[in-house]
């Protein structure tokens, strides 16, 4: 599973809090993209392979306490990325295809780095390791207050609560803080996008970015 | 999970090809140490923890194809090391006890690095970041030629065969030059013994060296 620089296809992944609205936004980008005629796939992280699905199950199935050490959260989040990338994403771009994931490297930085106090340089160093030479081309990061992300979260009654979204407030406070930071300092590639705002507005927003950023 | 320096305790690992005998030796080990009236534990790779024998299942269940690429391999080696690092091991040393580790991080340079081929100086990285400064006083590393490493596999019926037994003729041969090498360059940390030998003659071997260098 070689990994290519050149390619046609285009990653664009989303970041943000829990209950920030990335599956929505990214059903929806989805489908202004595919109105256009193109070729379309979703991943999440981590996940999106059976053997991401499997470490996935890990991390959920011991969010109980704290007996996951935050290094090897890190590295199973990391061992998820380095599989979808070479088994999914890459060969996908390299088809043509638009890839939307939700969440891929800044997930690492934010919650393990920033959030859970990993030093940011062996942080930036695995995440390098994991994804090769697989960079999104846009990285929409979905900022909501992180009230307002509590409050969603607590309406959702669909899915079992994991590790992530049994955090406290100040976890979830870092989160939001290092994701604005991100924002802030790589603005070639992040947009920030206000998520308090309507779905239909957040839609439209991400969408003119996203035209307009790459030419479509 | 705080790692600290100073402990009294004494990490001794175990290395060598599949058949090699290292289990056998960890337990003559312990007896030896036991002996002496020693606190011993004894753990492994990948595994030692609830966490970790998780992450040992997926690398099992995933051993029929190529479907694992080596970066998700040495990224789930790593994370299961950093987990009974943390939680075993340091606290284990920090109370004073021998732990005997069957297998450590010499199996990802040698395996993942060496034998398949991932660059050395990522795998140096990520080992560190997953051991912390827990670096193990004395490592056994196992010699036996690859055709007697095969032959005993074959013997084994009571075990699944797992990915890395099923490997061919070429890998465990770059595995065993792997370690040749290590053991080469590390002469401070690593003693080679010769697996071929009887077991009470490879256990008197392992034990004199053990004594000596750590005065017991």
């Amino acid at each position: 599973m070689p990994l290519k620089t050149q390619h046609t296809g285009r990653l664009i992944s989303f970041e943000g809090s829990e209950g920030s609205g990335k599956s929505t936004q990214i059903s929806l980008l989805a489908a202004h993209l595919k109105k256009l005629g193109k070729d379309v796939i979703t991943t999440r992280e981590p996940g999106g392979t059976e053997i991401g699905e499997q470490i996935r199950n890990i991390i959920v199935h011991n969010s109980k306490g704290d007996e996951m050490c935050p290094e090897t959260e890190l590295l199973l989040f990391t061992a998820a990325r380095a599989q979808v990338v070479r088994e999914v994403i890459a060969p996908a771009l390299l088809a043509g295809k638009f890839v939307l994931s939700d969440r891929f490297l800044d997930s690492s930085t934010v919650y393990q780095g920033i959030a859970r106090n990993l030093a940011a340089g062996p942080v930036a160093e695995i995440n390098r390791f994991a994804i090769g030479n697989v960079m999104p081309d846009i990285t929409v990061i979905i900022d909501v207050p992180t009230d307002v992300s509590i409050a969603r979260l607590k309406q959702r009654v669909t899915d079992l609560p994991d590790r992530m979204e049994r955090e406290n407030i100040d976890f979830y406070t870092k989160v939001r803080d290092g994701y604005l930071l991100l924002a802030r300092t790589m603005t070639d590639r992040i947009i920030l996008v206000d998520g308090t705002r309507p779905i239909a507005q957040v839609s439209q927003a991400i969408w003119e970015h996203v035209r307009v950023r790459l030419g479509l």
